[in-house]
């Protein structure tokens, strides 16, 4: 065991503040990670919150960390001190299961382990990103390709798995015009991917407000929800629609917006229930489809791509000390658009 | 014009009575067909019912025609007199806009011409396969292969195409688990297609009063709904299942049916919305997709394809005095498992 600088909530909804936490000594197949940068996701708050139920504290949150190799164990072969890598949000599956085979982690058979608020196989807690340095098998450990810087990459372990994998799901590039639910940390992303793929892409926004951004980071169109004519202006349009708001929102409006066989595609989900027309998918063969993050070949396949295509993270870089001010920001919706801590601030 | 016997309801919600129909001049692409079966749609009910509003009265249901043709105009190479051919619930589209050329007419951006209860783009109504003779633009008329009875047949062109096309578009064939909610007339169907095409099949239904049917049509597994531990027996089994039942359903647990990257295919749509937690699409990334009828092309395929396989409705046979009471019995989920009218007897 090795002692580690951490950002901790002891207790629900409570602030979080430094601390030291436990690494485990590296097994065979181990990674020990000098953590650079960690973003802060909203599902970092949510569970802070215990919005979910279930949370485990104290809890060290981050599952978009990126660093360097500082030491691996006696079988890994993959990485070597002072490679640069990233782990999202797993750090463990069974490695058998179907699923696994298929490098499709996160829908294991036997349950992922969750890279923070959650138990090993070997029962104990995990702890997240918000650290100087965590130890992650080697297998949940990707390479972030030079040419991203560490800070831009962080966010792409979650904000930017987590929308590329529907967008590659449902076939988008040159030829499919392409809408984007909300400019946050996921749909900044989603609208930098989307363009980069080749799509035609158009932000669908509450306001205005962040029109200019949307189109600096790719987009041709930008129209507001809040105006009425916006769904009529659009009906029958897009190919694809990535719903990045976890929110309740009319479904029935937005599968109007889609073409003949369009797909209205979502990644966050609101608590409550949510209530659709199965009229509004009979006419034009629509889908409603659901997308959780992505497995680990994927989300090399994703830094890959991001290290092609010069995409990074748009980020608001700050020290520890300022994690709880940056978590009211975000319940606000004030950041452009992910914050990312610097964790040589930590302790 | 000429005169022809037909069924026709006075107004909504009347009880149906044979009457006399005007049938139009053939022009140069016309079709005049013998109708010799049409097929009872519960969609048929629910128009002369006026369930969906706007009903045209005095309406002559019908959207599931099989016959012979008896005439053709001048400028038909593709029909002859004597050739065996159906209609289903389209007469007619625009011809000219991209849906139409792909061959997807029930999506025609200026709107298709229904069979029945609807008005050509001359402005006059449509009466549909409850009649003797119908005349048809020829390209809304299907070819019934030899092998397949007329009377079989009928159903096809509406309860064949409306379960054929979604169990394409998911890819249903060999290897693939397949569920089927409700064995009625477009589930008995979809239970005989997805087999024929290879898939395994399950019947998902209310109770297991139909069990021996549901195996002797090629279901391999039957289950009740009404009993709860249907629900963790087939947990995660489904890559696809087809739902015939335009009720409500508890769509989560259904959706709890299906494995990773599953389909629930949705053909019917009750009225009112429904509900769901979009979680239980993330958890997999799943889907729930609607499907309308199909195209020509896709209706001549299933065509070819019911014959090629020996495929064709389970019904029964009803002369023109019964509509009513098989009205009824529809209601009642009363019919193994289409009614079938004998145009022979109207008249």
């Amino acid at each position: 065991m090795s002692a580690t600088p951490a950002i901790a909530a002891p207790g629900a909804g409570q602030p979080l503040g430094v601390t030291t936490i436990e690494r485990r000594e590296l097994r065979p197949d181990d990674v020990l990670i000098d953590i650079a940068y960690a973003g802060i996701c909203h599902s970092d708050i949510h569970q802070v919150d215990e919005d979910w139920g279930g949370s485990i504290f104290p809890m060290v949150p981050g599952h978009e960390i990126a660093g360097t190799v500082a030491a691996v164990g006696s079988s890994v072969t993959k990485y070597q001190v002072g490679d640069r890598v990233g782990v999202g949000c797993m750090v463990d599956s069974c490695g058998e299961c179907e699923q696994c085979r298929a490098g499709r982690e996160q829908f294991c058979v036997k349950g992922n382990v969750q890279t923070y608020n959650a138990r090993g196989f070997d029962g104990e807690p995990t702890y997240g990103g918000y650290s100087k340095q965590v130890v992650v098998r080697d297998a949940f450990v990707c390479r972030i390709p030079e040419g991203i810087g560490l800070d831009v990459a962080a966010p792409l372990l979650c904000a930017g798995i987590t929308t590329y994998s529907p967008l590659r799901q449902w076939n988008v590039g040159p030829g499919k015009k392409v809408a984007v639910i909300g400019l946050g940390g996921l749909g900044h992303m989603a609208v930098k991917l989307a363009a980069a793929m080749g799509a035609e892409v158009t932000v669908l926004s509450q306001s205005l407000k962040k029109r200019e951004d949307g189109l600096k980071l790719g987009a041709s169109d930008y129209y507001a929800t809040s105006d009425e004519a916006t769904f009529d202006t659009l009906r029958g349009r897009f190919d694809v629609i990535l719903n990045t708001v976890s929110a309740q929102l009319p479904l029935d409006r937005y599968l109007g917006l889609l073409a003949v066989d369009g797909t209205l595609a979502n990644v966050g989900a609101p608590a409550d229930p949510m209530s659709f027309n199965m009229f509004s998918l009979l006419g034009g063969n629509k889908k409603l489809a659901g997308s959780m993050i992505g497995g680990i070949p994927e989300t090399q396949e994703m830094l890959d791509f991001c290290a092609e295509h010069g995409i990074g993270a748009e980020i608001e870089v700050i020290s520890a000390e300022k994690v709880n001010e940056a978590y009211e920001r975000v319940k606000n919706s004030d950041v452009r658009y992910r914050f990312v801590i610097d964790t040589a601030t930590i302790g």
